[in-house]
């Protein structure tokens, strides 16, 4: 058993050692792919099945997942409950990744270095996939019987429809479709990425942390790392877009810049960009502190892990 | 007031006398309007609600809502939550029909007599207008201070999640769309329609059971209630789409021999398939009969107003 195997009394101090994240996903992730595909639709008829498990499984960084399970684990709260937040919020962002490439949204054809979803089993059965991803990643949230108390449940399913929706990410992309060939000032920019990633972003450090007992100072400071997390991500992604090359991000780089959208780079300029992404970091960490958790080296992290990635 | 606002006491029989619908739907439909038309997101952004409005208010019969109000009211459960139950099942069904409009799916223009959601907003709007209902309608069921027991909420997430998805409505979709322009049994036939359009309608009657309390046997009964009523639905509808006229329908009539949809018109013929919605009324008013509920008369009108409508 290495030291981040140890479970830390409540209240305890950690101790400000080095800790090894790759050591703490690689393990995280292992229980999150293996519940991924327990859970995604084996047995959905007629070939949505394969559509959904091909849009979920084999592939994509799961930073939601690992962002719900650093914050229950920061909370020590029921790990059956997180574990099934951690699938319902990459569930959520599969599905929006499916739906965002048809062609009548973005047009992409290359999704993780391979051919999108509609590409490969037509737009009607993505279309269907995408939704029924939806319904699920709800599904996951309700269980009958896991130990799961309906409280729990309740508040789980409320944060992702919260997260999700119209006031959440559907919102942000709708603003985003408005927003193509249009100038943006920073605080549009802001407020889009705010709803358009940022809700799940958030939602997954929040749906985490009510698998255990909060304290609302906690839940606020959790807020606001989630928040400065959220927007760091997509600063930090258009950042790459102009920096990266495709094989790197797995996805057609510059596409930004081609379809004339709106960016922080475009907005703020790359080195002003940067400088803004540790400025975000810093914010999530300060939050962190003052949270009065015990133990946020997973969430502490992973929000470097964010600002400071090469794809 | 009238007689069909007597709250009856707990196991009590009701007389077996005339009981008027229309005035029992007019009742609860005025409630159901109304709850839609606050809680369907005047305030999401740019354009989003306009499209998410005009996907859900002003038409639709509403079958689904009465449904959930009618099954509540048979177990005399918790208004608040069957009014959310009863809007939520309609999000869903309304969300289902922005989809299967569009051009990669059915590519309708007309629904209701007015132009589709994609011909009116376009495409990429109505994917994301159809993908917000969804969570919409969870977050409906989820609410943080309206007098719905953690439970009760927990319940109608997952039954609605279960009637969504994969294992529902979506799973049905999968199905009919491997089916055009192949011959299907009779079973087969059944097995799509019980995914495709049974599952919400008889999850829409669980729903509002489940927002009272009821035993066992009573659920059950309601379950097969629900199953006769959703297939009878269907059969009911194979038949008006070669019987009626698209004045009287609100949408195209006569599409499903032109798309060479397997029917049950087309796999029995016109006079099976009305006796056999005949039958499925009786079956479902033999499952109310034997449910032991005291006040089953709004589900008992709904059958046969399904069974015996005119569109």
């Amino acid at each position: 058993m290495n030291s981040s195997d140890a479970v830390l009394p409540r209240g305890a101090q950690v101790p400000a050692g080095p800790w090894d994240l790759e050591a703490w996903s690689t393990r995280h992730l292992e229980r999150v792919e293996q519940a991924l595909s327990h859970w995604v639709a084996q047995e959905a008829p007629a070939g949505l099945g394969d559509a959904m498990r091909y849009a979920v499984l084999g592939g994509g960084k799961r930073l939601r997942p690992l962002l719900a399970l650093a914050a229950c684990e920061a909370v020590h709260g029921n790990g059956e409950a997180a574990l099934r937040a951690a699938c319902a919020v990459e569930l959520i962002h599969a599905y929006s990744l499916v739906h965002d490439d048809m062609p009548c949204m973005d047009n992409d054809v290359l999704r993780r270095g391979k051919p999108t979803v509609h590409v490969k089993f037509g737009q009607a059965q993505a279309l269907l996939a995408g939704d029924a991803l939806q319904a699920l990643a709800f599904e996951l949230l309700a269980p009958e019987d896991a130990g799961v108390p309906p409280a729990v449940q309740a508040a789980l399913c409320r944060l992702l429809a919260r997260a999700a929706g119209y006031e959440g990410m559907a919102g942000g992309q709708a603003i985003d479709l408005a927003s193509v060939g249009r100038a943006l000032t920073e605080d549009e920019l802001r407020a889009m990425h705010r709803l358009k990633t940022g809700a799940l972003l958030q939602g997954s450090v929040l749906m985490g942390a009510v698998c255990g007992t909060v304290p609302a100072p906690a839940l606020e400071a959790l807020k606001a790392y989630g928040a400065a997390l959220g927007l760091a991500f997509q600063v930090v992604d258009d950042i790459l877009d102009v920096t990266a090359d495709s094989v790197t991000l797995g996805k057609t780089a510059g596409k930004d810049a081609v379809q004339d959208k709106p960016t922080y780079v475009s907005l703020l300029g790359l080195e002003r960009s940067q400088a803004y992404a540790q400025e975000l970091l810093a914010q999530a960490l300060a939050a962190l502190a003052a949270s009065g958790l015990p133990d946020t080296r997973a969430l502490r992290a992973l929000a470097d892990m964010v600002v400071n990635r090469a794809n």
